[in-house]
């Protein structure tokens, strides 16, 4: 390991450099108009896995590519481990909430300031980075190497698991490994234990045929907003509790072991509260905010759009209104069922006087770990290498949807381990990577691979 | 009569191209990108006044100048009529839902369509051409004339009462005459009794100091948007009575006569459903839907926006939300006292979590006629001369502040006569205005100064 060490530690300026080529490609999944960048993005990954000397071939799927990169020669008998990530990002939007451009990726503070340079476009890049040490300086690896990278996470990952079915063989592995989350704080590293799960709407609300005069009409004709406001308005009760017939059904009650683990965090809600700059912290009533964060479902509302929002005064009666609304799910519900509860909810809600119609976005499974067990101690030996300190377990309140159906289609266990921290503002302007993380994390990803060919 | 009632038959074809091109014109009071658009409207609406025969001035305001015409030769002793109108018009959009351009008129199925063709560039205009055809075919007029056409009244008139205030002397008349309203339906002239007030505000909902990732954060941190929710949620009972304190204080109950007049009418509230489209019908519990529409307020919200409202799903925890709310006024409401009370209410239930910020945009009196005396006799006469029949008594919903402003400072009493029909669009999508009522109306307002001069 010393020459790898030693390669990372040479190399990590033209390692930071490179990676701010990749996050300057605006590859946002979601709009179309960024599918050429999208694309370069993928190319761009492609040619880094064969530089860092694995074979790597961008494989198309209905919409996105997958970069397939691939080193296989510990040998049939070792094992394989198969890294996943994602090239594509969230939109950028507001733009002008960003201190510096999006795709201008900028040092301030020791921290990396871009989209995507923790979601996730940078972690995906320590382990290429990870690999190209561990094969330029190393001399090779004891496990088997499969990188799958995709350019549709941001929009619910539609042909990947398709494309994983199709390639089950090829992809065949004895673990998987993703870096797509955060730590638990600075200094803190953590191996997640959970992930929410995730069920996405856009609920229409029409009432006129077209929009009218606030005026001459108002009072007689039904207002859409309006009643787009009290369908909202319902779906929680004065407990924070949501309020779907049987939402809550399906929901665990965890253990009093993970529930203990979780309040024996050195959490502290009043530094959370000044970090996100809400004047008070809310939430369903009965649980502590990591509890509300990582072990206990949602709805939130994501967008609303309706009538007249530009400057000034305009008097209109709105035509129509709409809502994007959300759910995250735990163990053990499926957005199959949380879909069928909120569109009979919204069915047995929806007043007279407008047209309701509800499209469904995405959706997908909550997960949860074992966290006894070698991927697990693996992974603390190579994080207490690299940090000075063992990982703690953490929750995420985030969906990864594509953990479980790894685990489900491959056999293989999943272990998610992330360099990012809190405030990262992931999906959010201003979003950031610790250049310090990215760093160590490259040595601690070496360390790993060296780390689950002992324990598997 | 009979020499201007053949020149408006033989001018009529030009008469409606100058209209055109006054349509043509984009004057979007509230969007500063069309400032130098609205300029234009006033000057070119000048250089028609002047070659009607009056003399024209465009006077600086703070903002949208104001285009004073005048004819002054029936002498000191004949009486003085002040015609007001408005040359500025709504924003167009949404733009997809024209059929054809809102700046480029077109006449389909007999109807002019284009934005400002009822409200109000159309009928400010008919009343340029009456004036025309009675000064070059008739030989001049009985009464006095000032023409006050104002660019701001969309955004609220803010500079016309300081106006009218200032030129208090030269605008002093015995009547304002004001065609900017609709007719009750095809073939029924109408003079109003009523106008509604308005009081219009934008609510501002903050909560995180950015966009949070609505799984990292989303059931710790208040969401905006659904605070928002309830708060207007909470504006109306289950009667579709306003639930703020007090509201209903200054709120008139009207005389027996006026709803009986009211009931009288021949409304069809299925056909009016059908018109626009919606499901059912909808508002205050105990009231038809012309009484709904006249003489009872209202709150609608005007427009929403939170979070992420483009393509495909993007889970974002928004930091704030933005809700536009105006309420429609009756006597003896007032925009103060409504602002006192909304502003209060809000301060009441504004939720722990989040910063509520309201802004007031704009407001205006509601008003009432008294539908007997020489104003509604003289009119009367007028419109059954141009449309074979008396006109009805209506309300209007819509609200046109300057009229009790005009006559308080003048102390001179308004007369409401509209060529529009119901269902024109105003302020929507597809504005239009009937060719024939064009026609008709330039002959009953002609007919009109003269009936004036004998009342007055």
């Amino acid at each position: 390991m010393g020459d790898v060490t030693e390669y990372i530690r040479r190399e990590t300026d033209r390692f930071r450099d490179e990676l701010f080529q990749f996050l300057a490609i605006p590859s946002v999944s979601a709009r179309s108009e960024h599918d050429g960048d999208t694309r370069r993005a993928a190319e761009w990954l492609a040619e880094r896995m064969r530089e860092a000397g694995l074979e790597a071939e961008v494989l198309e799927t209905e919409k996105h590519p997958v970069v397939l990169g691939e080193w296989r020669d510990a040998g049939r008998d070792a094992p394989t481990i198969l890294v996943y990530g994602h090239y594509d990002v969230q939109p950028p939007e507001p733009l002008d909430e960003w201190t510096s451009p999006p795709f201008e990726p900028e040092v301030r503070d020791g921290r990396i300031y871009a989209r995507g340079s923790a979601d996730d476009k940078g972690q995906l890049f320590m382990h290429v980075k990870a690999l190209e040490a561990s094969l330029r300086a190393g001399g090779g690896l004891p496990v088997n190497v499969v990188v799958v990278a995709e350019g549709e996470e941001e929009i619910g990952s539609p042909n990947l698991v398709p494309f994983v079915e199709a390639n089950r063989e090829r992809l065949a592995c004895d673990a998987v490994v993703i870096s797509d989350s955060a730590m638990f704080d600075e200094g803190v590293p953590s191996l997640l234990f959970s992930l929410r799960g995730l069920a996405y709407f856009e609920v229409h609300v029409d009432a006129a045929k077209s929009d009218l005069h606030s005026g001459t009409y108002g009072g007689a004709v039904p207002n859409p907003a309006t009643e787009l406001a009290r369908m909202l308005a319902g779906l929680h009760d004065e407990s924070g509790r949501i309020r779907i017939d049987g939402f809550y059904d399906d929901v665990l009650d965890w253990d009093d072991a993970t529930r203990e683990s979780i309040r024996g965090l050195p959490f502290d809600e009043e530094r959370f509260r000044r970090e996100v700059g809400a004047p008070s912290l809310s939430g369903e009533a009965g649980y502590s905010v990591l509890e509300r964060l990582w072990i206990r479902p949602t709805c939130e509302v994501n967008g609303l759009l309706s009538g007249y929002t530009g400057e000034g005064a305009k008097t209109v009666l709105p035509a129509k209104a709409m809502a994007k609304v959300s759910f995250r799910l735990v163990p053990d519900q499926t957005p199959e069922r949380v879909a069928e509860l909120f569109l009979s909810h919204l069915e047995r809600v929806a007043p007279d006087g407008v047209r309701v119609r509800v499209e469904e976005l995405h959706g997908g499974n909550p997960w949860r770990a074992d966290p006894e067990g070698p991927l697990f101690d693996a992974a603390s030996t190579a994080l207490k290498e690299a940090f000075g300190r063992a990982p703690v377990l953490a929750g995420e309140g985030g969906s990864i949807p594509i953990v479980g159906d790894f685990e489900r289609i491959l056999g293989a266990k999943a272990l998610l381990v992330g360099f990012a921290l809190p405030g990262a503002n992931m999906h959010a302007p201003d979003e950031w990577f610790p250049v310090e993380n990215f760093e160590r994390g490259i040595g601690a990803l070496a360390r790993l691979y060296e780390e689950l060919a002992r324990a598997l």
